[in-house]
């Protein structure tokens, strides 16, 4: 029985060792860019009720050129403004979440081609940073989606 | 010694449901906006260094109209040109950090006096969204900057 109890703190042990260097973070880490990239794949093919499915009730959009927006309802309509825009892809290249699992972000790069004011496609790129909340049940929801453009701004001035 | 023992396990459970229920969060909050707060002391001072200071070796500042920066060194150079280009002030109104106390996010508006093109003086408002890492002396560090305008695209390409 000793040496089973010995055994078992060393288990636990273990376990305290790996979760101090990272590998539960990785973990957490791994299913944070899923998120992502399942938003992505419900956003780029404009799917209204799954793209605002993703968003925490008290989430918000920081959309550049306009105030920020607060609520599923609110986040509902800015999004449907985006996907009436243009068509957007992103790509994660980093993210990071708090070793209590429950906060983190997702950063990366997109792609939209944006129709502008002269009906002309244009393509803008540039970055977002998102700040993702881990529900009860496991499921990440977005907190704070922010994005603006790499190019100059005589670039995005007339859409 | 029993009843010292129970009592000591009191405390500690107590102690337990406090970060529970939020406590331990509130002054992390605290924490957080006060970063915050002090970072933007001495980023409208235009102290260059001191608002380095602020910065994660790892930091990176996703400034509109330019591709994403990251590292100690180029966030100096993004800051100094943002300090070049008008005064800057902004107020957070919104602050999470995670259970673990390590990660955590502020937000809030901005208002910056930047010159056009023609030397003329525009007010540009608009949001932010900071990330902070604790370090291990306890002091936050800046690991993700981002803002961007709230004003229509054909006030702000002329900056």
């Amino acid at each position: 029985m000793r040496s089973l109890t010995c055994r078992t703190a060393l288990v636990f042990f273990a376990i305290s060792v790996g979760a101090a260097l990272g590998q539960t973070s990785k973990n957490a880490e791994d299913s944070i860019l899923a998120a992502d990239l399942a938003w992505e794949k419900v956003y780029s093919a404009k799917d209204l009720e799954k793209t605002v499915a993703f968003c925490d009730e008290e989430g918000s959009m920081l959309v550049p050129n306009n105030p920020i927006v607060t609520g599923k309802a609110a986040m509902a309509k800015a999004i449907a403004s985006d996907f009436a825009l243009g068509d957007l892809e992103w790509h994660a290249n980093k993210a990071v979440v708090a070793r209590s699992g429950e906060l983190g972000y997702t950063s990366g790069t997109y792609e939209q081609k944006v129709r502008d004011a002269s009906g002309k496609i244009i393509l803008d790129k540039g970055k977002y940073l998102t700040v993702w909340k881990k529900q009860k049940n496991g499921s990440w929801r977005v907190l704070m989606d922010m994005f603006n453009s790499d190019l100059p701004p005589s670039a995005t001035s007339t859409f």
